[in-house]
């Protein structure tokens, strides 16, 4: 006779086990697919980073194409093709119609993929909101013909099921194209397919991309960077930030025989005179085997590990997109914007947090067509992946609006949020593991190691945005001034002369003591369209009253770009670390001289990242430049560049006339007129 | 000889199944493990969670426990404690000790779990940073004697791992007790375990709990409610918002004969005369055999479903709060600040979004000891856990945002973003399934049927705000009125008096002929601390120049409560509805009439919710009353009332003086005083 269940024997008879497909396919919201904008975006967003990062594996320069097609109402055709290595017929099913199954997710390098869910995911939404399967073609190099099969997912098991397949003859040596039919909506704008191609370009130089959009409009995003990235290495784990339980695993599942062969060939970092040390302290000879180290020597172990110096996690497995590429990517993508400074981009060095390498960089771009009253664009990225929804939730975002970017010459209320601008900044994360708030990828977690490095690359950024701002206000100030002076003396030394009937004097004098100072003056001249060379000019005006020798210092960005000009007119010195100097012929009072460099186009560069020094004026007598910093070698002794102005000074240039202006006066009665 | 794999080949070799164990332990910030201190609200929240949710099933009152202990550096000892009905001990392993498994997630009902992640993650994370086990203590009602149980989670497999078990004798009937040793950070104050405790405290009135803190401070939040809420029951899939791969996987794995009966038995809302209708419209019998349906027929079927009216889901599967609880909740924990006003909380009445029932409940409570100039207070809730992070990701707080609070009596700049003023917002999703952002449950994402609910609700209690508000600035503007005419207009007729020689006249009828309003002035006595009643007093003063009998209606709100009062004073009309009416005796000028009502203090009355209107005066001459709307029925026929009146007028309550004041103007010069 059976007896009544209790409440615990009734509860215990539903627990079951739950498929992570069913978890997903329930919770789809985690992985992107809430709606149909956004199960578009993710689908070509998964499909496009996967194609990015089979490309990059082989070493292949990417040639992606994303055609997007209506078939019946809400419904949309994607497919996503790309020229990388393809994938082995026995692979395809597990590849796209299983979740958590991939070969990235245990490779200690960077990669967009990192899960094993994204493409799988996109497969499963696909038949869940139309029931028809995926169709994959690939063909790898060795195999005469491509692949066909036509997949969907097991959901209960979480296991593929091939519904069909076939053999093609495809017109090229290798590639993969997926296809699904999907509930979703095509629109441009912010958080579309187009924009994250968009984006996606910028950081990705090196790949080709063409958008065909459901009316048939053919966007393509030309390749701006000849060869592809350096294949990220995979690298051990590196100690710092690694967790008691990660240590006791690794120690428990080792083949090799002793504690100090696992530190030593199991982890990034620990160099033989580390090793001792580390034993040291955890008061261990190394021969232990390694599975006899737990409880309290474990702690003491991991303790050791954590405090004795190591070297700093390897870059190796990391690929940055670098200061040159993010300049390239950014103009070539904004070119119809015209911004009017792009910042030397920041690269920071990598870093490491639970066992991680990361680094981050920045670009920052000003002024053009950008909207002046808005709140600035963020572009954010992780591992060269745009980040389009979530944007609230970020790390990126907080890391931008917790700087108070009032200082470096934004709007900002209240000195924090989101400042307001004519201005783009992009924040590229790179790491081996990027800790995403959910599976859709789109947000970077809170961490404080990120949110310094994040914050470091920001400052260094909009430092240079402070001094292009300032430069720029000074020049815009100067040559109001210089145009007052320049036009207004000359007409009243005119009425005067006529009034009084006597020649108008020579005003050169007056002006020089108004204006006195040396000016600075750089531009760059882009050479037309196709030409191959960039020529940035410098014009330099003595506007003091006195004759002057000249020694104008100039310095590169330190970046590796731009590299040493062509052609130099006048000659000055020889390029050395991106430093050289001129001694300029005398200029009298009011004389002019310039300077002329030629780069070869592809420099990239600007006038605001030359620095120009000059030595012997002060800074109170100088514009578009600065005093020599006291690191510089002066060239010239001093003595023989003022006795030479001594001498110029002798010679008269025109006698001074007998008004006698106090310069700072008569400018402001001049300013009022 | 082995041939060089090519890259196809290489890539392949390195593609694995990935555990999902393996998947949370390296993205462990998904699941709300990022930092010591989220860390450990994340373990408390899905120990607590756990804990209700046995407990409600049960049908017991829980009685809960958190205790929080040092153990070393950055280590806390953590344990929560129920009075659930256990858990057997063959289901020990798998509930603590495995990823996605649960007895919630194919249940369609309301519950905290879901997913079958949350206290496993808890455990894995917990070995992860210290390396132990997790203890359980384990009692059933039918066993004499607790299960402990340690376990690990082998991560690899996903599989749970007994390290070791015993048998403990336990002074209680039946109960839960869990216990994990982590890396973690205690702080009170926002997004902290006393935050969240007190939250789960105000939407859980019907549990007890109780917090140790590691200092040993003990902080007790007792039941405000006697009885536990209803258990949810488990509901069929409503077809609304069905997905057509959904469809076709019920049709493909149901056991019944015919898509008739897959319709009728298999879904919500599917009465015999839609399920003819949706069999019509789809061209079907009925007597199909349901794997017989695929492609067009199935699209057909689906938009037959979608379009033909069915009856609306059943709220059987939610579990809301409702009004009285809500209010009930917040009054209990927010005691210290007394606000000034608790809006009628809000309960929507249940929709569906993708098959899923869901509702909406909304409280509101102003003033107090509220900070006047901060952002508003802004408490979340899903299935009656407290959402304390990820603010800014969730579609609570953006439909917030998104509501013109101007308009409403709150600041807010530009009218949108977060209100400012000294108000709490409470806002209560309720589902079957709650789409969250991720698998740490911290945000709801967006979703246009949700988003739609929360802004109606929001509007129904904001529009209850914007009443008391104008209510309130009303009467402060009229008693400052009163004062000024009560306080001055005798002192200037004394002076006036004083310099012509003449007796001082009465001034009732310049008053009244100033003031010229009916005022109803209701106040709420709660009786003393311990004491079982609350008394509504109204006071009614007639300050106009004629005899009036006034008739006084009054309306409790809607909801369920307050019940009728236990006395009257007088005894009007019999209470109906929530409806009353008082014929009050004959009013001179300037008299006044009481009325009191007293309620159970259960009752929890407020002053702001009780509507008070009469018949006859209009609304200029009116204050703190509405003229009585059209489809209320006038209890005494209005030539009655008038008659009455005209007798009062007639009987000489004191001759007008000579002073003929116009009102408006004298009321001008008065004001200017």
């Amino acid at each position: 006779m059976a007896e009544r269940p209790t409440v615990a024997q009734q509860l215990a008879a539903k627990q079951r086990e739950i498929s992570v497909a069913e978890f997903f396919e329930r919770n789809r919201q985690i992985l992107g697919f809430d709606n149909p904008l956004r199960a578009l975006l993710t689908t070509v967003k998964e499909g496009v980073d996967n194609a990015l990062d089979a490309c990059e594996e082989a070493g292949i320069l990417p040639e992606i194409s994303v055609e997007i097609a209506r078939e019946g109402t809400e419904r949309l055709r994607v497919a996503v093709d790309d020229n990388g290595p393809g994938i082995l017929r026995r692979q395809i099913p597990n590849v796209f119609a299983r979740l958590l199954y991939g070969s990235r997710f245990h490779a200690n390098r960077q990669s967009r993929g990192q899960q094993g869910i994204g493409i799988s995911a996109a497969v499963l939404y696909a038949a869940l909101t139309t029931a028809r399967p995926a169709r994959i073609v690939s063909k790898v190099a060795e195999e005469e013909a491509a692949q066909v099969v036509e997949l969907l997912i097991d959901t209960q098991r979480n296991l593929p099921r091939v519904i069909s397949e076939d053999l093609l003859l495809w017109d090229r040596p290798h590639g993969t194209r997926v296809e699904l039919l999907l509930k979703a909506k095509y629109q441009r704008g912010r958080q579309s397919p187009f924009e994250y191609l968009k984006d996606t370009a910028i950081v990705n130089p090196h790949a080709r991309i063409v958008l065909v959009e459901p009316d048939g409009t053919r966007v393509t995003w030309e390749r701006a960077a000849p060869t592809a990235p350096p294949i990220p290495k995979e690298v051990l784990p590196h100690p710092y930030g690694l967790e008691l339980g990660e240590l006791a695993s690794r120690l428990k599942a080792t083949a090799r025989p002793t504690v100090a062969e696992v530190l030593a060939r199991e982890f990034a970092g620990v160099t033989p005179r580390a090793l001792r040390e580390v034993l040291g302290r955890a008061g261990l000879s190394g021969k232990e085997k390694p599975d006899s180290i737990h409880g309290e020597l474990l702690e003491t172990l991991l303790e050791a590990l954590r405090t004795v110096p190591l070297l700093p996690p390897s870059a190796e497995s990391l690929s940055p997109i670098g200061p040159l590429l993010i300049k390239r990517g950014l103009r070539n993508v904004l070119g119809e914007i015209r911004p009017d400074f792009f910042a030397p981009p920041v690269s920071r060095p990598p870093k490491v947090r639970g066992g991680f390498p990361f680094l981050v960089e920045v670009g920052l771009v000003y002024g053009g067509e950008l909207p002046p009253d808005q709140p600035v664009q963020l572009l954010r990225f992780a591992n060269r992946v745009p980040l389009l929804f979530q944007q609230g939730a970020c790390a990126v975002t907080n890391a931008v609006a917790n700087l108070d970017w009032r200082r470096y010459g934004l709007e900002q209320k209240g000195g924090s949020g989101l400042p307001s601008g004519p201005c783009l900044i992009l924040v590229h994360v790179a790491s081996t593991k990027i800790p995403f708030t959910s599976e859709a990828k789109e947000a970077i977690a809170e961490d404080p190691e990120i949110d310094k490095e994040i914050t470091l690359a920001l400052q260094a950024a909009a430092r240079h945005l402070r001094l292009h701002l300032s430069r720029r206000s000074r020049r815009e100030q100067a040559s109001e001034k210089f145009d007052v002076i320049l036009r207004i003396l000359p007409r009243l030394a005119e009425k005067t002369s006529a009034l009084v009937g006597k020649p108008v004097p020579d005003l050169t004098p007056v002006i020089t003591r108004i204006m006195d100072v040396v000016y600075v003056n750089p531009s760059v001249v882009a050479a037309a369209k196709g030409g191959s060379t960039t020529t940035v000019r410098v014009e330099i005006v003595n506007y003091t009253p006195r004759a002057r020798v000249l020694e104008l210092f100039l310095e590169m960005p330190p970046a590796a770009f731009p590299p040493d000009p062509v052609s130099r007119s006048p000659d000055g010195s020889e390029p050395e670390l991106g430093r050289m100097w001129w001694t300029l012929p005398k200029l009298l009072p009011s004389a002019r001289a310039e300077i002329a460099l030629t780069f070869p186009r592809s420099s990239e560069i600007d006038a605001d990242e030359v620095d120009f020094y000059e030595a012997g004026v002060d800074e109170a007598h100088l514009l578009g430049a600065d005093p020599l910093p006291g690191d510089w070698e002066v060239r010239v002794p001093r003595a023989v560049i003022e006795a030479a102005e001594e001498a110029a000074a002798a010679a008269p240039p025109g006698e001074e006339t007998e008004v006698d202006y106090d310069g700072a006066k008569s400018e402001g009665a001049l300013d009022e007129e």
